[in-house]
């Protein structure tokens, strides 16, 4: 076979393969997205806020949405943050459980799971659904949907 | 250029193309994923939970995700809907606003907005974030986080 026909076998396969996610992608860009969350609980507990921001696209269109409010931007997202969880006793001990990352393309994934926090007074929990796409600053959360389980 | 080659580079650029969504192609999923909405706001408002439940992939993995529960499988989903609304007064009538519509890739999309029910008694209303995968079916929901905003 000539060089030039099996360099444009070889660029077929390449292409296609960029639209067909193999398992094996499959299981890093979920290790990826896991390690994102991991670094946010983290961060979380050490009561840094702006650490825990670097899991979300420092862009205007990330959202979250929570309660019926939608916030829009990054800095929208962390000043919300700042108002709800003024300090270190506010922020609690945050656990993530029943985490689901489904794959959806190359750059996008979508995490599911149960949010918990213990503190002092109380221990509010939910539900979160969040959007990650592979930007060129790693996988990031563009879209939050958080929600409370009714107070028990 | 002789043939062999110039069907290798169209089936490059066609490979190529099905990792990358054409601008023409994301807006074909939009309107897909919003014709399903749309015929799942005619159904709900004609008191059919059966036909809204079309909208919904028929597999055991679908999931709905509201106040700290999680339903799984697409029966589940179905029962859920006719014990929390088990007649035309309690359904009221459905509307979605505020959609915006992400596509991931060629078989993914995420669709998130406000839904919002008006009844003789009340009118709840809240978010909801679905993926949407496309089946041979067409496009369904496999993910639905639908969450209610606090009562005012």
């Amino acid at each position: 076979m000539n060089p030039a026909r099996l360099f444009c076998i070889a660029a077929a396969l390449i292409a296609f393969a960029a639209g067909n996610i193999s398992a094996a992608d499959s299981t890093a860009i979920q290790s990826a997205v896991r390690a994102v969350l991991d670094q946010q609980v983290k961060d979380w507990n050490a009561g840094d806020i702006e650490k825990f921001m670097r899991g979300y696209d420092r862009s205007e269109k990330t959202r979250f949405a929570s309660g019926g409010n939608i916030t829009l931007g990054w800095q929208g997202v962390m000043d919300r943050y700042r108002r709800t969880y003024s300090d270190k006793a506010a922020m609690g001990t945050l656990t993530f459980s029943d985490l689901d990352i489904t794959v959806a393309s190359e750059d996008a994934a979508l995490a599911f799971g149960r949010w918990h926090l213990k503190r002092d007074k109380d221990e509010p929990s939910g539900l979160f659904t969040l959007l990650f796409r592979k930007t060129p600053d790693g996988w990031k959360i563009v879209h939050d949907h958080t929600s409370a389980a009714e107070k028990k």
